[in-house]
């Protein structure tokens, strides 16, 4: 029973605009035909690739801008200059209640640093962290931070594995999430201070998550839980790392196939199997960071993306907005953090 | 042209015992004839194993001991009840110049730990680091710290650049290696100040190494340089990350060519290309982790390897025993130290 939802589109964001923003929302109609949308940028090229999807047309609006923040602007410079860019109004439309969630594919230093401003954390948040979901053997998980913020406190880890726990409840329709803290190593004893104290906190927190103590690197793709916590400088380290590991295992094994005429001639009879592979490691279906933790969901998009990419972090903003995942994680985190104040102060 | 070397062996280390440690000496002084070794722990079973490789038995000598460092043992449990233990004793015969290296498969803290106490770390290194061999699609990289301590500040991240440096001249035979710093993005900007410090240091050593600024996760598996310089809880975090996403990749593609009877018949005729994938992922080819930064050259073998991959380990030790690494590392780190001093007080 999916409710009518707005999506507020900054259209000239990533590396092709207009072009693939609507051709990507029309695939997301398609999905969710309750959608309805706000493509903020240059009207008369929004309207032009409207033209091509009527029935997007029939659903969409189109506030036109004159500005747009540049791909290689930095956040202080697009925070100071980026007042009534498409991404700015965008981003201002969830704040104004005129749409539920925005999605962009443009700048993410200067996504994030906008967010901020505009939507502002929420309450007892002090910092937000942008969540990726992950592909792993069994179906998908959710990492954070994988960038938002270099270092995190306990504090902050615990805030992540709540957020991720939202996050997962809203995606994965499950009550009670697994949740596990990235480390060095399983036992008690490892990793920083924080990492510690963040486990000794989640460990009896009394929330309805399922916390399974510390992971390691290797046990992400393995689905071994819902969602990974890790500070944002290794959680980045880790997503590039496995998306560099994907690329390169993917070359030696075109450069394997073309070895001999048996193996060329193998992998045409197997073109099927290397297919499904292809599909499952598509970047594509999961492509969108997340924006947790601020009054208003908002969701990034690869730069590079193309309409299918895009559909992908659009309907993943329409999950998150059908799900009221902001309302819940309120909840949780006041009641969190009400248990957190009443133990350190024990 | 190849010197006698002597390699210290903890016969009793890794999950296997003697057994792959014997075996995997015999595999290495196939390839290496100058080389003999001190096994250190339970006589009768290492003499047992020894009697299958009489060419081995005799570079060989056998030093008994009665005790074990436990794979679960904490370092500091480790240190305080080590003593005598085959792997303190196999330590300590490089101390005492009785050996140039030492490998060993058991308990990577302990390992370490005893390493530091026995071996010292360098004249102004403050902590000695682990460096892992990173499979690449051009060959292979160095990346260090995977581990050996969580977080570092600029001068150990240096520091770490110049032991990088100086095992890829030990192993790769280049005079003048490339280095890059890992972060979340390129820019001079990004990373914390610990890092953005690192890199303003490596611009100007005036060392014999090309530094090339930061480079992202998924770049180290695309070869872009030697040596890859990161603190030890992301660099941990990456190293494990790859390993999984390998094996989830093995797995995907696995089950893919099982589902239909045409990929199943191209998958065998293609089996030529896929040894030659599984050769190129082969984490054997690329095991052991070197511990940098001490008066000695220490080796960590996987526990769970065979004994192909214990003579990988074997044989990194050898390389590096043959190109006086610490010498000429000692050197460098001097002159580093040096400018590092005259650049901060001026």
């Amino acid at each position: 029973m999916s409710q009518p939802r707005t999506i507020a589109l900054d259209a000239m964001g990533g590396d092709h605009g207009p072009s693939v923003v609507v051709a990507g929302a029309a695939i997301s109609l398609e999905r969710y035909p309750s959608l309805s949308f706000l493509f903020f940028g240059d009207q008369a090229r929004v309207n032009a690739e409207l033209e091509n999807f009527p029935a997007l047309a029939a659903k969409s609006r189109v506030i036109h801008t004159d500005t747009t923040v540049g791909m290689s602007d930095k956040p202080s410079q697009a925070l100071r200059r980026g007042k009534g860019t498409s991404l700015w109004l965008a981003i201002e439309a969830v704040q104004k209640g005129e749409a539920d969630v925005v999605v962009s594919a443009g700048n993410t230093g200067a996504f994030m640093a906008m967010s901020k401003l505009i939507l502002r954390p929420m309450a007892g948040i002090e910092r937000p962290a942008i969540a990726a979901i992950w592909p792993t053997v069994k179906a998908e998980c959710i990492v954070l931070d994988v960038g938002a913020n270099i270092g995190a406190t306990a504090r902050q880890l615990s805030d992540y594995a709540l957020m991720g726990a939202a996050m997962a409840r809203a995606l994965f329709h499950v009550e009670r999430p697994t949740i596990a803290l990235l480390n060095v190593g399983v036992e008690e004893v490892k990793g920083d201070e924080e990492v510690r104290q963040a486990h000794a906190w989640l460990k009896s927190t009394g929330l309805p998550l399922d916390y399974r103590g510390f992971i390691e690197g290797d046990q992400i793709g393995q689905g071994a839980v819902d969602v990974v916590v890790v500070e944002g400088f290794a959680g980045n380290v880790a997503l590039k790392t496995a998306e560099g590991t994907a690329r390169q295992i993917s070359e030696y094994l075109k450069a394997a196939m073309r070895r001999t005429w048996l193996s060329q001639l193998g992998a045409m009879l197997a073109a099927g199997g290397f297919r499904v592979l292809k599909e499952k490691m598509d970047p594509r279906r999961a492509n969108g960071g997340t924006f947790l933790g601020l009054n208003g969901i908002a969701v990034k998009s690869h730069g590079g993306t193309d309409a299918l990419g895009f559909a992908s972090a659009v309907d993943l903003a329409y999950e998150m907005a059908e799900s009221r995942l902001t309302t819940r994680l309120a909840a949780d985190l006041a009641a969190f953090h009400d248990k957190l104040e009443a133990m350190t102060a024990s």
